[in-house]
């Protein structure tokens, strides 16, 4: 049995919110970049039928030997993830819809709004019922077949945005897919989440490029300053230009008023540091405008969830300085484990010119104690 | 003996770069916070006699407890370490030549040009030659003597800012005496301290607060979205206001102009965006303006040096996901230091909602295959 979305019911393979029977259901992948074989290659290895698309024979057979699934481009499927680049997908969903009058079509981009407007408007609405906009918060440095991985969303957000008159059944289907690659299903409307992307990922992504960008023409002795505070603020600025100016055009719409909010803050701190050199005295309210900005991004920033979506946390910190040398961190994790401490996360940090790394562990309050004392027990320096 | 810089010559206690006989050698320590009682808890620790002053009792008193000194306000001394506010640190400095006519006299705040300034308005040029200024480019969340660590500095870098007339027997002593810290000392003139941290860590700290504080009045369903990305280029949006006005105001000269290039470039971006977001065909050079700034800050961000201040590294990273449980870590970290391989950093993402975490472990390219082997060999799924 095949699933029918158009019967607008749940199939007997899908219940209690999971797929109970997998090989029954067939997943086409249309685009084996990236996120489309690590789709392949997580639905394949939970069972799911994968069929292979891509214009590159390359990428589809790459994807196919990694176990990501067959390359075919015939067979009909009860579902299509379009894993195109952001600026052609809403092309290839409209095309997928046509092809297939009965599968679900749902795209990966990272923008949704844009792709649904321009889907309704090359399809009509009995295709249109059929798609499912999705959004899965997941990539790596590198790009590519050759860089997919089963688990590419295990833990990462998988974000589902049914539209008005959006089948129940074909958004069910897809939340089940995604939530059997592992990751974590959130469903909201398409503009509610090109809304929140646009500050959350978007507005970061300029701002660590533009930072980024200073280092240009720094002389080499200023850049040897650089310390962890611009490491973590640059660290995305490695993104790759092609594949962001489209996402970046493609939700420009919600992106260019944060970003235009960013810039009047900035530039009434700008002009407030500029009177500041000029003549402090002169400019009475000028600190206050500079540390409203740093009080507003403390107060922001401590909205950010903390692990696994919890409230944000307040975690204990030790910090442990590890010789720069193999075995230390087995040694030293070594004995965490002893202490049979969970920990929450952690962080390494290196100086210039020093044989010697930070690593700060982060447990719950509760037994930073004990962790201290099973590691100073064991010879560690410990500071909490 | 004691050194008397003023006799302009090594004394015999400092040779081949460090102090021989530490204990011959007292250093005072002016304002006992975080940097203060850090620094005395690591002379103290390396046999030097750290004398402390503080205008809190507590905080002088704690730091003598936790073994950073003796509080003693009246004991001649060699060199004095002003570890006072920014926005105090010139008037203290002053005030210390003057009061210790033999001792050198360093300060440790993050700006260095305008403190230069303000001591050489308040004292003759005799005075002047015992001035050092440096900046120890460490900190934590925390901060006062509670938060004092004797390894602060190990592996950090703490930057020297002799001027024209400074004495150099002054500058040695002050550079040997950061170094017994552990940390790794830079020199360079007090102007291009003040330009280069203005790019690599002031102009960051905008960006962060900037960023966060758009974070203040979203949604929680929007806020939930926040995966990797912003949590990096946020993190230091933690630090406090009161101290980075200080610090920015103190640097005003120098971040300004940086911060006016930044508002510009992002000003540019969002008119381009505004553009594509009104009428995509009629803005060709948009995308243009956008791709501009992405790529620029690849160019700029692969100019940021790797560990150590070696040139920057090209790592081979592997993924490892691991369980949510105590012990985890410590039996992947004990399987890697079975292979003998040296961790170059190491990262660890978590996910919304799921109950495992991605270990990012970075290693020379050279040693990944054997690492990849091993690890699959101890039953670890692996993604190189």
């Amino acid at each position: 049995m095949t699933v029918d979305p158009q019967a607008g019911r749940v199939p007997e393979e899908r219940s209690g919110g999971g797929v109970s029977r997998p090989s029954a259901i067939t997943v086409r992948i249309v685009g084996t970049g990236l996120i489309g074989a690590s789709i392949g290659l997580a639905l394949s290895r939970r069972g799911f039928r994968v069929l292979l698309s891509d214009p590159s024979p390359t990428a589809r057979a790459l994807t196919a030997d990694l176990g990501g699934g067959v390359v075919d481009d015939d067979t009909p499927c009860d579902v299509v993830f379009v894993a195109a680049p952001p600026d052609v997908a809403a092309a290839v969903v409209a095309e997928q819809l046509k092809r297939w009058p009965s599968a679900v079509v749902a795209d990966v981009a990272s923008v949704k709004q844009r792709i649904v407007d321009e889907v309704a408007a090359s399809v009509d609405a009995d295709h249109l019922r059929r798609y499912v906009g999705t959004h899965p918060m997941a990539g790596r440095e590198r790009s590519g077949a050759v860089a997919a991985r089963a688990d590419l969303f295990e833990g990462r957000t998988w974000v589902v945005c049914p539209q008005d008159g959006t089948d129940p059944d074909s958004v069910a289907l897809v939340q089940d897919l995604a939530h059997a690659t592992g990751a974590a299903v959130v469903t909201m409307p398409a503009d509610e989440h090109d809304a929140a992307v646009a500050v959350v990922s978007h507005l970061p992504q300029l701002a660590a490029s533009a930072v980024a960008s200073q280092l240009r023409e720094l002389p080499d002795e200023a850049i040897v300053l650089s310390g962890g505070g611009i490491r973590d603020v640059t660290r995305i600025a490695e993104s790759d230009p092609m594949l962001w100016t489209q996402i970046l055009a493609g939700n420009a719409s919600s992106v260019a008023p944060v970003l235009q909010r960013v810039v009047a803050q900035l530039n009434s701190v700008a002009r407030s540091l500029q009177q500041l050199a000029t003549d402090e005295s002169a400019a009475p309210g000028s600190r206050g405008e500079v540390a409203r900005l740093i009080s507003d991004g403390q107060v922001g920033h401590a909205r950010i969830p903390g692990k696994h979506g919890a409230a944000p946390a307040t975690y204990a910190t030790v910090i442990v300085p590890i010789p720069d040398e193999p075995g230390a961190f087995a040694r030293l994790f070594n004995d965490v484990g002893d202490a049979g401490i969970n920990l929450e996360d952690l962080r390494m940090e290196h100086g210039v010119g020093a044989p010697v790394g930070l690593v700060e562990l982060s447990v719950l309050p509760a037994v930073v104690d004990r962790l201290r004392d099973v590691l100073e027990d064991k010879g560690w320096n410990v500071h909490a």
